[in-house]
């Protein structure tokens, strides 16, 4: 995919889980059936190695394998984004190269993390990754994992300076994005946010980054065609029922497990139960969800109306 | 080294910066001549791949080639530690195992970050980490940079397990880390904190990693002596001076960089205006300091009493 | 004003500032005629005591003060709602019976702060408050003043069991505001967000609560009015305007003043620059703005087309 | 009390609880037993409407009505301290003004919180107190509970100007007390630290303000004479075996109640058990603990050796 084909990035692109299968490697088949179900469903492109994708907890070969799998299925049809997301410079510039080769379209990148930089390190980091590879990049805003926000003024200079293509804005913070549709009109926003995903598309957000998207995504592609045409009750209602399936992120105990094994591993639950992917396993070190817990998951995906796929 | 001597860790043992050349790469020679400094100042150890090697900027090559070189000048004289600082479990253990292979003598290991880990899943990383090496683990509680905390309650836990042989806490949190010391006493317990080193080490702490020391171990070496002596007035009158010193940490300009970038950044700016490494330059994305901002450190060596070396 | 018209609460309710001459105390004049162009401009109630009325700052008689100005003139043509934010129970119990006593119809609590409560304490709190007085309670979550959050969960427990009759979240999270809306239908929900009220009214807020109402109260009817006719386009244009005219709030130099100190101040300075109060200043402790940030201000007043009133 | 008797503040000073009868009123015949028993243990001053006095739960009635009975019982043997705590200058000026009429020695002051403040904001809060009453000011940095740090650069360079005679430090940062003790030597530094109580006495601090000492007011006197005289290790083994006793304040589920009501409830219920006070009971809106956690505390009194008084 060249330049010009991910200025045009939009619609859903959901950050896929990675499968693992009982020898703690990348579930090749299960991961050609979800990335088949993803095409399936109409959505407008995949991430790989994203925070869903367990990409702080895969190492560079289960990386590598995971997107090499979605580049073989998804083979044009839409385009394949690569995560390169670690703590500082030269491990971001290697990813990226990585995720190059291995033929990704556009690398996203967060802000470097454990170091406390400074927003102009910030601006840095994308110059340095933007200049080491030859497709392009996506900033990516999550300041729940990378304790570092981006942040809008940011992310509207690397807009301006070409630096990156897009954005995906998981910060939470819908005025911050807004400032983003607002000052950087030219370029493609995502919204990262599962739960006010209608409300962006409708104020010009390019389109939806959506972890839940895994389990749904024929929810979030009618969403996004609602939000997209003006039918903002539809979109809402959709959004509505969305919300309710996001529930499963919060089945878990908190008391025994952290909040990305809840969410992650709710994920991956609901994507086995519905048949997607073979196992629910999640990578070292998140404790896995219980029994009980798996039951108020399968409850909830009755509730809403999600069966099993095929 | 073996996990019997590892058990005896105490002392004075800097997280050694990494030097890096003109081409970015490390800078052998100055990491050598760094190295050499430190044993003739009479440290009881050296650990390589710290937040102070600025580990989280590292690629595998360099971390790899820093932690050969100082193998090899150490030659056995005293234990070699080296980080395995990364977000998850199959990283670290892929760093862990290289860092075995390079020579390490035991291996420094923080919390899982950008995961959001619950503590039973830190504990679950450590121990998957330990059983997966032949070297010892050294847990590190360094919540500035990770966003998470290990915790007192977690350290002692993996020490009645046998899972870590020693601790290194760099949570600035005394309370916390007199609690290890009062509740995992068998622990060889380090304070991480340039600034209450002589309290620590007056109430059993086995010893200090400062990341200081880099500039000036004979003055931590003093003060350890002196601390486990009994001679308290000493050492608090080394830890007042030494405390003036790291004044070096806080001259940038705060609203142009980062903590980190001022931090790391002024220990290498006084070790090359000391003579002991050729180039004060840092990895991307950190910003340098400016002329102004070394000058204000030259005042402070001066004054101090810290001249060129040799 | 009676529990059946609280029950109506909707529109735009702008937090007022506190007027403050010469010699520090309640510039009645400048407040009475503050409240005149806000009526004039069509608001549908107003705040007093909030956190844009300085709240934190004033003591009981010049909250009383403002408090009694304000039921004057407003002389019942919309509900009055006042603030009575402190760190504990007691306390906002008797702030609570004052502003009863002066004419307050409804009353704005936040959680209880300074004492870190439980979720359940923050429930007990607003019952305790509820059951003391005899005007409605309305649910204020603010974490970026009080540093705990009331979070949409307690929100809807409150309005379940009747506790709250409405609520307003300056809280910055859409999502857990959106959770309102769905999970508590029945109960008013304002947003105290300047930056996307009209994507909140567009959702079925029953109204907005914007400190910077105060300012352009005319935009802010203007966007209620486009949002709740389903004229989303109008009220976002309307959106952007005011979104540029908040900028007013980041004119200050952070590295002498503090927040709240910008914000406020600037209201304050916008204010008087348009001639609806005598005088910008703040109380104790805020520092004020300097002439260059004033200046600032009035270019973007300008910018935005507000001129003077009268 | 005149400012020449405050300047010379040292050894120990409960911030003592605020016993509370079963109709919610102060038990002053609770607190004249608490004060006396704390005289008779021979502590160096009481600290009136601090945190630990539950000061933000209080009204203004009910913190005048303890200030009252303390100085009656004191009858000018130490100093009474009193908190003046809230979150801006006007409010905080009326509590001291109070304080003062009512008999308080020193008035102790945090930042001012809910807004925010800049450093400078800080120092001119803590400047206005100071101008406004005619007893010494004691600097309170207590960023847990105001969420805004007072900082020791702040409180040095209220030291340098005169502002305040001492400073009480229960920001858990030990480095930065040291600072205070190094920057600022002429300035009476009380830590609020139950837990390295011994080893900032030895490096010079002024005195504690525990508030465990309200339950063994005489193990800090017996602390406080060691580590003054330099006897480090009987300090010390009196810290370990306090630090036992402040597990206390961990014993209550915290998925039930908040932080606060577990510590100073616990506080409150050992000294019932022992007992010093006759009931409890917390102010609005605290949870009370279990019986189930009532015994787990009585064990530990018991462990330590703490058994009726009288």
């Amino acid at each position: 995919m060249n330049t010009a084909s991910t200025e045009s990035l939009h619609g859903v692109i959901p950050p896929l889980v990675t499968p693992i299968d009982d020898d703690g490697e990348v579930d090749r088949r299960s991961l050609e059936k979800l990335v088949a179900f993803q095409l399936d469903a109409g959505v407008h492109g995949v991430f790989l190695g994203g925070s869903t994708g367990e990409v702080a907890l895969l190492d560079g070969a289960r990386q590598r394998a995971a997107l090499e799998v979605a580049v073989g299925v998804v083979a044009g049809a839409v385009p394949v984004l690569a995560g390169a997301i670690d703590t500082g410079t030269l491990r971001v510039v290697d990813q990226a190269r990585r995720a190059q080769e291995t033929g990704a379209d556009a690398i996203v990148v967060t802000a470097p993390f454990y170091v406390s930089p400074h927003p102009s390190e910030i601006v840095a980091h994308f110059r340095a990754v933007h200049d080491a590879i030859d497709v392009p990049v996506v900033a990516y805003d999550i300041p729940s994992a990378t304790a570092v926000a981006v942040g809008a003024g940011v992310v509207c200079e690397l807009a301006a300076s070409g630096t990156v293509v897009a954005t995906k804005d998981s910060s939470g913070d819908f005025a911050g994005f807004r400032r983003i549709l607002r000052e950087a009109p030219g370029l493609p926003a995502f919204t990262g946010s599962e739960l006010f995903a209608d409300s962006a598309v409708a104020l010009g957000a390019a389109g939806i980054v959506p972890g839940l998207g895994n389990i749904d995504p024929h929810g979030y592609v009618r969403l996004y065609e609602a939000a997209k045409s003006g039918d903002l009750a539809a979109a809402a209602a959709e959004q509505d029922r969305l919300a309710r399936l996001f529930d499963i992120t919060t089945v878990a105990d908190r008391g025994r497990i952290g909040h990305t094994a809840s969410a992650l591993g709710s994920f991956k639950a609901a994507l086995s139960l519905r048949g997607a992917i073979a196992n629910a396993a999640t990578l070292p070190p998140l404790a896995p969800l219980t029994g009980t817990e798996l039951s108020a998951i399968r409850a909830i995906l009755d509730e809403v109306g999600l069966a099993q796929i095929e």
